[in-house]
């Protein structure tokens, strides 16, 4: 007999999807992890996901690869300048910004979870420490659940109602820190950084790592990173 | 000075969107085409896009890759048998069914859309000889539109409305037809099969060929299509 109801977990080797996982996990959910490579810079960072995934454990951990770079308009997939030490309070959405890629994102996890027969899907989506992407807001979270109502089998034939979580959605960054602390993530194995050195150190420098920095200070725990140097750590 | 609109058009290589190019070229927009490679088992259908873009022409034409095998659950990217010679009239979903297949291939047009500075999206979604698909239906395009509008920057920031224009979503088949065959679509370059012969014939039987060649049939004009062997064609 097995009562455990499986979810659909987003997680991209970052951060905020590994905490994510530990809260689904801690939910008791089962949890079944969908990492997009979707041509970014950052290839160590789908190294990080595998790392992730042995440390938290998982039902089951797939890589989907999505060469966005056709479509292009994002300095993570095409061969524009990564901002570096831009002021977080900017209102401006940064050239980092995939386009739509959210919609992208959830959509391929909509088509895991109608694979393995779940209904709950999670997401690091935060409206806080965001860097401006609106496919990080509520409006749009609430938007997709009801167009994932209409879009399966699952969903049009037989009832299914799909919810997407989003625990980080109203944490700081440094919040998101404490909690995943808590239930016992090792951010050492986690990875940040949209512009590594050729050494895959994090560069300490661009929106991501300002942002992970900020919270590992704000909350008053040790930034296990290895950052290259010159970034005052 | 140009007025001239761009719109995001999807792409298959196959009978239907061959036909919403050319109604969208007809209604003046710049149609920049998405074709979408998700590990299909039909690449033939990838040379089809090619084909139809050279044919009826367009502002540009890219192919984006996907690995659905990754996550499974239909008979066009896993190792399942394709189902041959169903009833037309059976009410259950085919395991052609690619899970949540518009909702992803919907996110990644709007993606592009984003890009080229668009609001009018085409799909060659159709109610009608849908094979069953809820993601074929107008329930689910007006949910994409309302999550398209809260996706994007464009949407989000600047107030951006998408449209996605389904113009095929209550014609048969056969009203498909005599419309493309209007607008001057030679169907000999598009393609349908979902399980082509070793030497790139069309099976005949898989439920997209026994649209095809009813569609051929009801429209009465004759079918420019190589079916292998057997089919009575």
């Amino acid at each position: 007999m097995n009562n455990v109801r499986p979810a659909a977990i987003l997680l991209s080797g970052g951060l905020d999807s590994a905490t994510v996982l530990a809260i689904a996990r801690k939910d008791a959910f089962a949890c079944h992890c969908l990492t997009v490579d979707y041509g970014q810079r950052h290839q160590v960072e789908l190294e990080a996901s595998k790392r992730v995934v042995n440390a938290l454990g998982a039902s089951s951990h797939r890589i989907v690869r999505m060469d966005l770079r056709a479509i292009g308009g994002s300095a993570l997939t095409d061969d524009i300048e990564v901002p570096k030490d831009r002021k977080a309070t900017t209102d401006e959405v940064p050239n980092t910004y995939v386009p739509a890629r959210n919609a992208l994102m959830l959509s391929l996890l909509l088509g895991l979870a109608e694979v393995i027969g779940a209904s709950d899907l999670f997401i690091g989506a935060n409206a806080v420490d965001y860097s401006g992407y609106p496919d990080c807001r509520p409006a749009f979270l609430d938007a997709f659940e009801r167009m994932a109502a209409t879009a399966t089998v699952a969903g049009a034939e037989h009832g299914v109602r799909y919810r997407v979580h989003a625990p980080l959605l109203e944490l700081s960054k440094a919040e998101i820190i404490r909690r995943g602390t808590e239930l016992g993530v090792d951010y050492g194995l986690t990875w940040s950084c949209y512009d590594p050195s050729e050494k895959n150190l994090a560069c300490g420098h661009c929106d991501s790592c300002l942002l992970r920095r900020r919270g590992f200070e704000e909350a008053g725990i040790p930034d296990p990173t290895s950052y290259s140097a010159g970034t005052g750590h």
